[in-house]
C-alpha cells in the first residue's frame, strides 16, 4: 500500500475571484459589507467568519443567491454569511431561505463551502466541524422525507454522476422541541443513466429520513434522543484507504461511529438493494444499482455549511426530495419573516488534505452560475 | 428471483428427546419440575415457558450447564429455565452463571434456543422478540470488551467455521443505571483458518462493544441513551433474498433499523477492515478478511436466549472475550448470590420459517454434550 504523507496545507490561497469582485461599482473594500463598515457609532472591527474559523482558504464559498464568491477571506455577506457572538463564542452563521437561486443542477438553495481541491478516496482526508441548526423550514409537505432538514457536511464527487457519497442532516419537524441527525449513502448508480440513484439513511440520533408523516401536516412522534435547534454537536469525517470513518459527538448524547467503504459497492444487483430503499425510492422510479467500485475513480471533495433540503417544489414532481413549502414568490426578506429558511451555525472546523489532492476548479466550472468574464 | 412463499410452520414437532428424558429414574412426569409437583400447598398450575410464548417447538433448548433439553414444551428447570410474573405479565427466564458447562467450542455459558432448522440466507426467515436483561455479570476486566455482556439473540451458522452473522447483545458497566444495546456482524473468515476473525459492532442505544475501561476496574462514561436493566426493547430480525434487516424498538427510545448484506462481503481485502476492527482485533492476530459470498453458502439459524458473554478466562487469552470475572470454581448458586449471572426475561417471541428451511440437526450432532444413546 502506498504510504501517504497527509499535510495540512501550509500556502494561503488567493483566489482571482477577490480580485474580479473589486471590478463592480462598489466604493466600499471589495469584500468587506458595506452595512458595517459605514456605521460610525460602532468603531468595533467587524468579526468575519475567517476571524472566527481560519480555514476558509481551502474553500470557495457558495452563498443562497447562487453566486460563488470564492474563499472567504474577510468577507461576509448579511443576507446568508457572517458571524454572531453567543455568550463568549463567536459563530459562523450560514443562511439560506427555501428558494432562491441554486448552484449546479440542485433544486434547493445552500449558503455553503465547496472545497477547492479534490482528491481520491484511497488517500487520506479528513474534516470535522462543531455547529448548532438555528432553524429549518416552518412549512413543508410532511410525507416528503427532505422537508424541514438541512445539510450541514458533504462529500461531494467532482466527476461522472457528481453523486454523494455523504450528506450530514438535521431534520425537526414542526412543533417538536427534538430533531434528528442521520446521515445519507448515496449509490453512485451503475451506467451513464443517473436517474435511478438514491441513497440510503443512518440514524445518528433520533430517526433517519425515512421516518415522514401519514399526511402532508401530520408528522411522526418526536425523536427521543434527538437534538434540539441551537443544541451543539460535531462531526469527524476521516476518509483513508477507500473506507469512510464517521464520529459524531455531542455533549449528552453517546457517540455514534460509522464505517463505510467508498471503493467497494454493496448494492451491485437488485437483490443487495434494503428495504429502505424498496419503501423510499422504488415507487418513484428510482432503483438503480450502483458500480461495483463505487466511488474508487472519481476526485471527492468536502462541502460544509447550510444546505437547505426544503424547497418550493410541488411533491408530485418528486415525493422524497420536493417539499411543496412557502417560498414567497423567492423573496429572501419574506421567508426570513415567518421561518422559511435554514440557519446553522459553526463555532469550528478544521480539515486536513492529502498533500496529492488535485485542483477541483472542473467542478467548479461545470457548476457555478458565476461567470469569471463578467465585468 | 425465485418466489418464496414463507409460512408458519403449522405442526407441533415432536421431538425424541423428550421421550428419553423419560429413561430417568424420575418418577415425575418427564419433564416437569419435580419441586413444583411436589408442592402441596400451591395448588396452582405451573405456568410453563411453553405457557408464555407459544413457538418452543421449533427449537432445542440449551440450558447453562451445556445439555441440550430438546424442545421445551411443559418445562422449566428452575437454575436457568422458567416463568416468572410481573405485575400481570408472564415472562420467561433465562439465566446462567458466568462459568458452568459450555455448548460446542464456546467459551461461555447459555440458556438458549437453537432453531431446529437452518436456511439459506436467500429465502426469508424471522424473528421477533420482546425482552427486559435483568442482570449482567458484576464482575469482570472492564478493558474487555465482552465483560459485563450478554447476547440475547443471534443468527448462527450451522456450517463452515460456525460463524455468527449477527448477536444481538446488551452490556452494563458496574455502578451504571443506563447499558448498552449493540449488534455485532462476524465476518466468515476467508480460507479454512478461522484464526483471523472478528466482530464489526453496530451501537442502537447507546455505545458500541469498543468503548471500553482504561483499567480494569474503570469504567467509561455512562451511556446516555442507554437501556437500564428491567427495561423492554424489541428486536425483528428479517432476512430475506440475502440481506439481513434489523428493527429495533423500546419505549421511550427511538427505534433504529439496520440492513446488511450478508451474501456479499464489504471486507474481502485486508484495506476494506474498518478501523474500529483495527484498534479492537488487530492487537490480538486477529486481522482476517471474508470471503467473497460471505454466508451465502452456509445455512443459518437464530438463537434466543440468555447467552452469558462473561467468563472467567484469563484477558490474556484474548483480550475482548475473556474477562477474568468471578466464577467460584463453577458453583452456580454461589455464582447467582453475587450478581456472577447473566438473566434475560422474555414476554414474547415469534419466528417466521421458510418451508424450504432444511434440518438442523448436523449442527447438534457437532456441538451437543447431549448424547442420544445415554440410557
Amino acid at each position: 500500500m502506498k504510504k501517504i504523507i497527509a499535510t495540512y496545507l501550509p500556502i494561503l490561497m488567493v483566489s482571482p475571484f477577490l480580485f474580479l469582485n473589486s471590478c463592480t461599482d462598489s466604493t466600499k473594500a471589495p469584500v468587506k459589507n458595506a452595512e458595517q463598515d459605514s456605521d460610525q457609532k460602532d468603531l468595533q472591527k467587524v468579526v468575519y467568519p475567517s476571524d472566527v474559523i481560519p480555514f476558509f482558504n481551502y474553500w470557495n464559498l457558495i452563498l443562497g443567491d447562487g453566486s460563488n464568491v470564492g474563499p472567504a477571506i474577510d468577507f461576509e455577506q448579511k443576507d446568508f454569511f457572517y458571524t454572531a457572538k453567543d455568550d463568549k463564542t463567536n459563530w459562523v452563521v450560514f443562511k439560506t431561505p427555501n428558494a432562491g437561486n441554486t448552484h449546479g443542477s440542485s433544486n434547493n438553495t445552500r449558503t455553503e463551502l465547496a472545497q477547492l481541491k479534490k482528491w481520491s478516496p484511497m488517500i487520506e482526508d479528513k474534516l470535522t466541524a462543531t455547529l448548532k441548526v438555528k432553524n429549518v423550514s416552518a412549512t413543508g409537505d410532511a410525507r416528503v422525507a427532505a422537508s424541514y432538514s438541512v445539510v450541514v457536511g458533504q462529500i461531494h464527487s467532482a466527476d461522472g454522476h457528481e453523486n454523494e457519497p455523504l450528506k450530514i442532516f438535521y431534520k425537526k419537524f414542526p412543533g417538536h422541541t427534538k430533531g434528528s441527525v442521520f446521515w445519507h449513502y448515496e449509490i453512485n448508480t451503475a451506467g451513464d443513466d443517473n436517474s435511478g440513484r438514491w441513497d440510503y439513511s443512518y440514524a445518528v440520533w433520533g430517526n433517519d429520513f425515512s421516518v415522514v408523516g401519514a399526511t402532508p401536516e401530520s408528522y411522526p412522534p418526536e425523536p427521543k434522543e434527538g437534538i434540539a435547534l441551537g443544541e451543539e454537536f460535531s462531526y469527524e469525517i476521516h476518509v483513508k484507504d477507500g473506507i469512510m470513518n464517521l464520529t459524531f459527538t455531542s455533549p449528552g448524547h453517546d457517540t455514534r461511529t460509522f464505517s463505510k467503504n467508498l471503493i467497494k459497492s454493496e448494492y451491485t444487483t437488485r437483490a443487495d438493494i434494503p428495504e429502505q430503499t424498496k419503501k423510499l425510492f422504488f415507487p418513484i422510479g428510482q432503483d438503480g444499482v450502483e458500480r461495483p467500485n463505487a466511488y474508487a475513480d472519481e476526485g471527492l471533495f468536502f462541502k460544509l455549511g447550510c444546505y437547505n433540503q426544503t424547497n418550493g417544489k410541488s411533491p408530485e414532481v418528486n415525493r422524497n426530495w420536493c417539499s411543496g413549502a412557502e417560498t414567497h414568490g423567492g423573496n429572501i426578506q419574506k421567508q426570513y419573516a415567518d421561518g422559511n429558511y435554514a440557519e446553522v451555525w459553526f463555532k469550528k472546523g478544521d480539515i486536513l488534505i492529502s498533500k496529492d489532492a488535485i485542483s477541483n476548479e472542473g467542478y467548479f466550472k461545470l457548476n457555478d452560475h458565476y461567470d469569471k468574464n463578467k465585468k
